[in-house]
């Protein structure tokens, strides 16, 4: 069976070792969001794609969910010492290495996903992991400049995100070099050819829908045969983890299962499913037009989260 | 008291260390050696000037005498897992922040010098630390090539030191890019202007050899009112340090104190330092035209070294 994921990073990273133990034989191509993307003291960081990565080779941090086990913090010591910017994003030693090799490959000429892929082959995170696009995309929020009443500016994603932790209200999600950028090589073949499309529990915003931002994505899902089935990271009122409420908002949707299943459309949804918490919503969705099931959603265990991958495939296989 | 020190790597830095002690209310200016810079995994490292800043700034590692003191090596392992190449040279986490804020200003378009200030403004090595060019200059040494015998191929300086140890006989060594390297703003202004010249115990070919090939230094040293005055890096036939008589083997220089006065020759050098093992080199080295002492040169600590400094000022004063 052949799966392709569309993946963020912690949320689609657990999800994926779920499905990876129900269905140890599938052949799983990731997808993975890159509009998170940030140059960091000249370097090329994919937070997303080492997520899924670093969780899926065994390397992941477990308890932050990010970075590296084992990490040192040299670096960053370092860099506080020759008083040098940002300071709110963490980088540590290991996590450099992996920047530094993709930064020099990349320099060197090779795509991102061929640098991906080479990365890969340390890590073996037994999936084809894919970078949306091999072209630049950047996700920009627009907040209200603190220093400029009335007027508003556009900060990196992750300096909304991770510096002022997502407080200031979101008026507008703006991928910048969206519209040019093309699919990496693969991802139209992985789609067409899939047997099953899956939105894993990641943000459905500045993740899943980054993605199918990219000209082309959204098109070749709602044309491929296989059923799409998502999974949805909001469980009663608010997402499980992270801040999805904060840029949902921005895009004026409800912090709901039931609002974002309607916000992905039943043109491009075959299957929903949402919590239990939830049950409630399964009508609505369903009178959307998208069938949806209730099973737990809380991915506490590999176990846990595998029995949510096998949910997912028993609901393709009722609407296939 | 102005003093201008033409510096190679652990030799210039010791020998700075116990001139600053000698005396501390001098102005000096260090013109850096950069022809054994090189480019690692992207990022470009200067061994020579990190050394000066490292021992000056209190951040060395004392018993290797090069990077820093209290490492940590995350990313060499790093490098290792995704069989990323050079592994021989040894870049610990401390001092790759040193090439990742480097590398990243001199790609905004920050010249050397401009750099190597900005990282002193955190050293404070109490000296002004110039490279010898802001233009690139990597020193190449000529072997014999052990895959196609009967030809010679050009390897960079650090694998010839480093990876090599200095095995291969070197025929030739070769400054690439020399000819048209530019001293570094500030540079002859400060030889102009200084009081005292001073060749510290660094390798005369590859550390003072390469900073005399910058067209106008050598030029400068001769017309500068001040006296020059060397250090002998030789002590009874040996280098007390490193390996530079494999390398004045490359150039046709004997491994002796009196031979590397000679190849500096008596327009440059206007009084020159032996150790007392070799006092018998006194009287040819004044034969060819050079004043010249016997001391001891053996720089074990910081007051040794210091009396070596004293005994370069004295011999200044005696000649000037």
């Amino acid at each position: 069976m052949r799966i392709v994921v569309l993946a963020g990073g912690i949320g689609g990273a657990r999800f994926l070792r779920g499905l990876k133990a129900a269905v140890p034989e599938a052949e799983i191509t990731v997808v993975g969001n890159t509009g998170d993307d940030i140059h960091l003291f000249g370097l090329k960081v994919c937070p997303d794609l080492d997520t899924v990565m670093y969780t899926l080779g065994d390397g992941i941090n477990e308890e932050q969910g990010w970075g590296r086990r084992d990490e040192s913090w040299s670096i960053r010591e370092e860099m506080a010492a020759y008083g040098v910017e940002p300071t709110w994003f963490g980088l540590g030693d290991r996590d450099y290495a992996t920047h530094i090799v993709r930064t020099q490959m990349l320099g060197a000429g090779y795509p991102l996903s061929a640098v991906t892929e080479a990365l890969c082959a340390r890590w073996q995170p037994g999936v084809r992991l894919i970078p949306m696009s091999d072209d630049r995309v950047e996700t920009h929020v627009v907040i209200d400049d603190p220093d400029k009443p009335g007027t508003r500016k556009a900060v990196h994603f992750q300096e909304y995100w991770v510096r002022l932790r997502a407080a200031p209200t979101a008026h507008a999600i703006v991928p910048v070099g969206i519209e040019t950028a093309k699919p990496a090589p693969g991802v139209l073949e992985a789609i067409a050819e899939a047997d099953l499309i899956l939105f894993p529990p990641s943000n459905p915003v500045v993740s899943v829908g980054t993605i199918l931002g990219v000209p082309g994505i959204r098109e070749a899902l709602v044309a491929a045969e296989a059923p799409v089935i998502g999974l949805s990271p909001i469980i009663g009122g608010a997402p499980v983890r992270g801040m999805a409420d904060r840029v949902l908002e921005a895009v004026g949707v409800e912090t709901s299962a039931a609002a974002v299943a309607q916000h992905y459309g039943p043109g491009l949804l075959d299957g929903w499913l949402v919590d239990t918490i939830d049950a409630a919503a399964v009508l609505s969705v369903e009178a959307a037009g998208i069938p949806c099931r209730a099973i737990p959603l809380l991915m506490s265990d590999v176990e846990a989260t595998a029995e949510m991958a096998r949910a997912a495939l028993a609901l393709a296989d009722e609407v296939r």
